[in-house]
């Protein structure tokens, strides 16, 4: 099993480590403290060894911050969160903010006086947000105590093992380009900014660079550690005390130093002592990594992280491993919904669900991980945008409820997401109408063609067009990017209100996932990876959908639907009938000969 | 006649001029200087005698500036002027950049020793430009020259009058809103951003904020000055040698200090030396401003300019106000329309009908300007988008030819900015097609309901999207803000494709014109102004189109149509009938029944 299902958060913990945190604190005379969720990576799934902010508070939510004080714990929440927080939380011993309103530096300037020392480790944080802090004007005098380490990394007993595993190479035949021709790519990005080094501080951002994998973070396959790229494309990585296979060595070749990240701080502050001219994205950079170069002289050239872009556009190997890993997804959700379909109202519980899919997944020897814990929501619980099922919140799938399954697997060949929402018995017509609007912005997104230099978030209307004509809407965005076996989000591009100018360019991998939630009732969401192809239109680019599963049917409302939109559905079912059928049983072929059939 | 024909560009003048400006520039040692054509105040419509990019190379364009050195001269265009900047300079006397893709500032890095010493006008630039320049990495030592007055003013002979004319009020039952209250409201802002004093360097804003209005910029009736606001509500106004009128001073009241702009420069250095802290937006602050303030020791404290959302968002005097003015207009654009159509075979050319169509407009005393120069484009002159008829320009309206006209009115009670574009005869397959296209981008956006906190860049994809369904598109945004009697472009709000984050608020006022153009054959647009209103719906938003004019049917191709769009149309037509048809003449009345008949 990949996932566990044990209550997190706890909110016994905080009344104990709170006091320990203080006490601390005195002795390093701080009267303020900083403890983020974010690690020393900037990992989007936090390793257990590195969730702080869980162990001093017992909030187990994916995002946060707490400030403490001598008299007082304020814990900035994301808006997603609010409700866990209370729960994980008590009260009496915290304030709550919102981190996205107020966070900890907007809280410090409008909170004058309430902390003169105010500690953080310089690990934890992007240079970004030191930079709000110090450039803050602020009414009483604040002065800011960087610190090496942490403080509870020392108070914390029994911290989880941070023993890392062995770093393996990833096959040319699933990255589809030598790490030496990345290396030199990004090396011509440097020369033309002028710059000499970059340093990337994420897993991630070296396990694309380097065409290697690891098993340090949960359901992303990276190692932890990190690298020094010269814009001559030689490199140096720092792992954190991993064993080096010789496998391992001899893929990264002679251009690629091997060295112990306790060297890192010294190789950063020798590019300082060398006049080196290194491009840094304050964003992603953290602050400690900032600072050595800085203060040993380095040139800092502000600018966007080039490695991004380059790996958010998929090389037609990876484009092809996409779609060789959604046909091993797609067989394993068919069986699933089979499964579902014949067996939901034999007393099964969400946790059920989520072996059962997780069974289907790993029949395949394929799949190396799952990309992140199932949500497996029933009812009220489908409505919780991002809800983990534990012991506790467990709950019988039963009649007459949705039941919304957003989940995906590791493959070498690439990264899956997939949600669909079934309905249990006979589905009621509010249901079928909202159903039918998030299936009609799907396809609104799915179909579009558009021309090149554009943006994902002009096209987010199209996925929201048809509730909001209904006077409804979601409070997610529509599309992130995902990686390939690595990160089920990645940058740069997404479809959102609000994102950056990223235009999408073919190669982008994108989910797109409308939904409809109405609290403490029910739960959609339609959710399918695209890829960004030409468009056989002249000089225009359009969507090619690359997850192969049926869409609940008995949910769809054909008279609010257009026949443009009719003949999609009909057109994207047949396409997984004939995708899929071959490698189905009979029995689990029959069942999927009925899910698609068209639709009228 | 508001409006001139003259051809304002010149060919001949750069090769004089350029030489009297190194002289110049040797005499004040500098091998480099910077010609803007921004002006002091950053007008949108620059007056004559601030013309300085213009006298200085002949190119006429609205944007752009010029970099001058002792070897070459350096045209930096907007897109939009490409090929009118080569027309009219001589190229041998120029380098040509372009404005966004290459400004200035990154030319000065990118051309390392080109200029040592870089002479610039701190009246002429935003701090923001000023910032760039000086916070760029040059390679070679680049030594800024800040110069209190720009060199040219001084070798310009027979430099435009700049006499001012005195300003007056602008009577409560237009603008809806006292100055005390105006003043207090951005007071409370600046109090809740922890500052003294915003200081207002565009006459628009103090326009605005004052409730005054002159004569002193083109198609803009604002007078030239300058404003600094107390977070009290108190202010102190700075014109430039503005006859005062009795019935201005006591408009004004005790509350606003009236000075002379030879004072501003003090004033400003007087509330650094009172410690006060500032709110600076640095893309809307020239330099000098900028620099009296820091160097006299003001706080500076960034932060948007509050009074630009505010005055975005219309009161009900207003908005009831725009109402009456696009009656006013749709009753001159009637009549033009109906001379248009049963005379434009008669020998008439583009300057002919913007003669006509201002007589029209003329007709109605309320009438106070036109909002803009007329663009009146026949055939291949329709798609150049920012076209200007002139002597030189000017083409005889021809049979299966389109005419796409785009003009407005100041009015008292608001600003008017409408495109049409009509058929000269039969117009073929093709033109109908595209024209189908933009009108039901038009509808599109007209029709729809979107949720608060929609930003308009989310919008701008349905006035698209019917083009690129044929895979075409327009260059350039689909709407901009309108003032009331005051700037036809007015931020914060736009639709567009790239634009900053400003949710839609009921008041907001907006242009909705897509278009179609394909150069040297014909061009397309059609534009209606809206403003945002609450929905029946519940929190949801939505459009009411303001402008009252009939869209030509003759070009309309119904079979590419929804019932839907076809509905919107015939209810908008409807609406212009019942509205205008009271207020024509029989035979006008005539015209516009045969013009608003349903479609189908």
């Amino acid at each position: 099993m990949f996932q566990t299902f044990a209550v997190r958060g706890d909110a016994r913990v905080a009344s104990q480590r709170l006091p320990e945190i203080r006490q601390e604190m005195k002795r390093l005379n701080i009267d303020g403290l900083l403890v983020p969720h974010d690690d020393e990576y900037l990992n989007e799934y936090t390793p257990p060894q590195f969730e702080r902010l869980l162990w001093a508070t017992g909030f187990s939510g994916s995002a946060g911050a707490l400030l403490v004080t001598p008299d007082a714990a304020v814990l900035f929440i994301d808006g997603r969160y609010t409700e866990q927080a209370r729960l994980e939380t008590p009260a009496e011993h915290f304030e709550y903010e919102d981190l996205r309103a107020l966070p900890p530096w907007q809280w410090l300037r409008d909170n004058p006086g309430r902390v003169s020392r105010l500690g953080y480790c310089s690990k934890l944080h992007s240079q970004d947000e030191i930079s709000h802090i110090e450039s803050t004007d602020h009414l009483e005098p604040l002065e800011l105590v960087p610190l090496d380490e942490h403080p509870i990394d020392d108070l914390w007993d029994e911290r989880p093992n941070s023993e890392t595993k062995a770093p393996y190479p990833h096959a040319i035949e699933y990255s589809g380009e030598d790490s030496s021709v990345k290396r030199k790519r990004i090396g011509d990005e440097l020369k033309r900014a002028g710059a000499d080094v970059i340093v990337f501080s994420n897993p991630n951002a070296t396990a694309w660079l380097l065409n290697i994998r690891g098993d340090d973070v949960p359901h992303t396959p990276v190692a932890l550690c990190r690298t020094v790229l010269h814009a001559d494309g030689t490199a140096a990585a720092f792992f954190a005390g991993h064993e080096i296979t010789e496998e391992l060595r001899s893929h990264l070749g002679t251009d690629v130093e091997i060295s112990d990240e306790v060297n890192f701080g010294d190789y950063l502050r020798s590019m300082g002592a060398a006049k080196k001219t290194v491009l840094v994205n304050k964003k992603v950079c953290p602050g400690f990594v900032y600072q050595a170069l800085s203060e040993s002289g380095a040139t800092i050239r502000e600018a966007d992280d080039p490695l991004i872009l380059l790996r958010g556009i998929k090389n037609e190997v990876e484009v092809e491993g996409f779609r060789r890993a959604h046909v091993r997804d797609g067989v394993a959700m068919v069986k699933f919904l089979r499964w579902l379909e014949e067996n939901w109202m034999k007393d099964i519980s969400e946790i059920d669900a989520v072996r059962r899919l997780e069974a289907f997944r790993a029949e395949d020897d394929a799949l190396q991980d799952i990309s992140f814990d199932t949500i497996s929501g029933s009812g009220p619980n489908g409505a919780i945008i991002h809800y983990r099922v534990s012991e506790a919140s467990n709950r019988k799938l039963s009649g007459g409820e949705l039941f919304l399954v957003d989940s995906g697997g590791q493959y070498l060949e690439g990264t899956t997401d997939i949600t669909r929402t079934i309905a249990l018995g006979e589905p009621d017509a509010e249901c079928k109408d909202r159903f039918t609007r998030v299936l009609q912005g799907h396809i609104g997104l799915a179909a579009v063609k558009f021309p090149p230099d554009t943006s994902g978030y002009q096209l987010d209307i199209l996925a929201r067009q048809p509730l909001w004509n209904a006077g409804l809407d979601y409070a997610h965005g529509t599309g992130h990017g995902v990686g390939t076996f690595l990160g089920v989000h990645e940058g740069p591009q997404s479809i959102a209100k609000k994102a950056p100018w990223v235009p999408l360019q073919p190669g982008m991998i994108l989910s797109n996932e409308p939904g409809f939630y109405v609290e403490g009732e029910y739960g959609i969401r339609i959710e399918n990876l695209v890829v960004v192809r030409d468009s056989a239109m002249k000089d225009m680019l359009e969507f090619e959908t690359l997850t192969l599963t049926p869409i609940d049917k008995s949910l769809i409302e054909p008279s609010l639907m257009s026949a443009a939109e009719i003949a999609w559905l009909d057109d994207y079912h047949d396409r997984v009938w004939e995708t899929l059928s071959p490698l189905l049983s009979e029995s689990d072929a029959m069942w999927l000969r009925e899910a698609t059939t068209p639709l009228t």
